[in-house]
């Protein structure tokens, strides 16, 4: 029996002979990172377990993206907790302003193909986008990970997403991984792995898949895996060599679960207030006037997002009751997007272009509603209390579709 | 006797023959501005009071700048108020996130030289930098304004500040107006018109001027003057006509106090804490640790500002420890900074930049602090409390000096 992506990154890791879903298996840990959110919590932890130094400073990656700029009184201790953190273990990778963690963990190259990386948020599957193990976890098992370098995992069985095809011109990948959510639900794929495949997988950039891997944990998933190509290495600025080229499931691995997808079928859709697998097409949902649009996160705040959205919106004006703001994922990208216009075009057609970060998506400010708004939000989670009260209305869309709501002022299909 | 800049003004307003320091008059509005922080607050008190109908809502400018976007559950409820509003009594002119009230009553063309506005914002003084007499009244006030179109006031007095020469290459206007505000200090020009004349500020841009007269409430001023010139009318873009350009104090005007300045002796300047007439030279300040920097506000973030910082930092980084936040003051100066390429080096030097509007100015996110952090910032205001805790530290300054101080990560003089 062949082996699936997982078990293979998993086996290259440990050095073992093999390894299978079910085993208990202790990882060298390639890299970690840790958010501003948790790093007084991570350091507590830390010296109360007795450690002096950590493993390999190296290794370890610092980001203050969910509290800046700040919006509450006690977010800088949270900074003043990372400098002196950073300062007296000797961390050499912090950023302080540079964006969203799980876009910068890919973007600055701290994760390659084939890596093992452990994250303090749980959108950390992302960089199963360029092929690499990434879950997240909590700050009592990080503390212990920055002072070992391992950690034990149980291997995940493997669910096989299959899809071939071409995708109609105003779907993008993240309306794929809203519908498969949709159909496995949100508990579907609870401590599995999401490998996906087919030539619609292959044809996407890999800030589509970063979309798709991103989401995974909205499934329950442990991670959410492509196997790297030779996008995958140009994006990490590598060579596409053999160890690469072996990181993809077997033809004969062994899945719990295999689904399979055409790309014609897919539509625009949209998940619902207020769970992520509440997912409806946007046509059932048109004419539901919106208060709001968000268009940014780790789940889309990519260049290939921003330009998807300014060309929606290239010469008209949002609706004149419509709040859009817009987020770029990383300061690299929000330069790029400046070089390119679609930072004019956006600011022109009248959104709010805020500084590179999680911005609303964790609604700490800069977008907070109240009872009975409605937004169409690019991020990854539609929660109750998410962007403001709980009775506000979060429809979880991709860019595209997003944009054409923010000058319809309402909930409309995208334009093919 | 001669008349002084207010005099001319209110009497070509009122239609009198005469009019002098301390009359009681009843001046005829030519435009008022409401935001959003009062909205509810003016609407309730119109309807309390009977009206019906606004005097003229062509007159009236509805602009949401401190609440966008909105940090807090309840600040949405104020733009529904305003929308509300607006839509009940026909208003035209409603900017729901253009950038902030000062600067968008100028550059979008509300107010011409020697017009009579009122705003319910205390920095309404700023439009003294067109000649117009623009001072903030309360939400009473205007409620009554707003019904009737007419206010009775009574002549300020006049103090008159001659300013000659050329400024060190390392003063701007904010330096020019910290001094005067030390010298004169908060109080010293309470219910009063500062009038600024002199070759110095003639050769001040229209954008430089806007500075002085917003910063003109600090020392308690009703106004804060410049005869309107041929810049003037070049940026509300009309003729310089014979009326502009009778607007200008006679020479035998009657001052309550002149203040007489050499260009050449003023020098980079902060506003200590925490008070605005608390004014010391930057080089007695030199070395004192900095934790972020804010160049933005009704008070310098216009296009200069912007391209004076933008031209400090071309080719720097910020201090590794430092929090750069930049807000332009409008959309417009967005664009146009986008445009110039200050956006682009303000955020390869690692700042954060946010939409146009008031931002941290006043302290409602995006940037606030804590206990002991130190902030060089821009805008008008050093109180306590005004960015985060009491006992947060702010110093005012220009936007050459808050630069300077971003890549030092310490207070610096700026270089000439």
């Amino acid at each position: 029996m062949g082996e699936t992506l997982i078990e293979k990154i998993l086996r290259a890791n440990t050095g073992k002979e093999s390894v299978k879903a079910g085993d208990i298996v202790t990882v060298n840990v390639d890299r970690v990172m840790v958010h501003d959110i948790f790093i007084p919590f991570v350091k507590d932890k830390f010296e109360e377990m007795g450690f002096r130094k950590i493993w390999d400073p190296e290794k370890m990656v610092l980001i203050y993206d969910h509290l800046v700029p700040a919006s509450q009184k006690d977010d800088t201790r949270h900074f003043h907790a990372g400098d002196e953190f950073a300062e007296k273990y000797g961390l050499t990778h912090v950023h302080r302003a540079d964006g969203v963690c799980h876009q910068l963990m890919t973007e600055a190259g701290y994760v390659k193909p084939g890596n093992v990386v452990f994250g303090t948020d749980s959108h950390t599957t992302t960089y199963g986008s360029v092929g690499a193990f990434s879950t997240g976890i909590g700050y009592t098992e990080m503390a212990s990970v920055l002072g070992t370098g391992k950690l034990w995992i149980r291997v995940p069985e493997t669910i096989r997403v299959n899809i071939s095809g071409t995708l109609p011109a105003n779907v993008t990948s993240k309306d794929v991984i809203l519908r498969i959510l949709g159909d496995i639900r949100s508990d579907g794929a609870t401590y599995r792995s999401l490998e996906f495949g087919g030539d619609t997988v292959e044809n996407m950039s890999v800030a589509s898949r970063m979309t798709m891997s991103n989401m995974a944990v909205e499934a329950g998933a442990k991670c959410g895996l492509f196997a790297p190509d030779e996008k995958t290495c140009e994006y990490c600025e590598i060579p596409y060599s053999e160890m690469e080229k072996g990181l993809r499931a077997d033809e004969d691995a062994e899945y719990v679960q295999i689904l399979n997808y055409r790309a014609e079928d897919f539509v625009p859709v949209a998940a619902c207030p207020s769970q992520v697998d509440n997912i409806r097409n946007i046509s059932d949902l048109a004419g539901i006037p919106v208060d709001q649009v968000f268009i940014g996160s780790c789940t889309n705040g990519r260049l290939e997002d921003l330009q998807m959205a300014a060309e929606v919106l290239k010469g008209k004006h949002i609706a004149p009751f419509v709040k859009l703001i817009v987020t770029p994922a990383s300061r690299k990208i929000y330069e790029q997007a400046v070089e390119k216009g679609y930072i004019r075009t956006l600011v022109e057609a009248g959104a709010m272009v805020t500084a590179a970060g999680c911005g609303l998506c964790c609604g700490r400010a800069g977008g907070i509603m109240t009872d009975g708004e409605v937004v169409v939000a690019t991020n990854n989670r539609n929660f109750l209390g998410r962007m403001g009260t709980s009775k506000v209305n979060i429809y979880l869309a991709s860019p595209r579709t997003a944009a054409a709501c923010a000058a319809a002022g309402k909930i409309v299909v995208p334009e093919k």
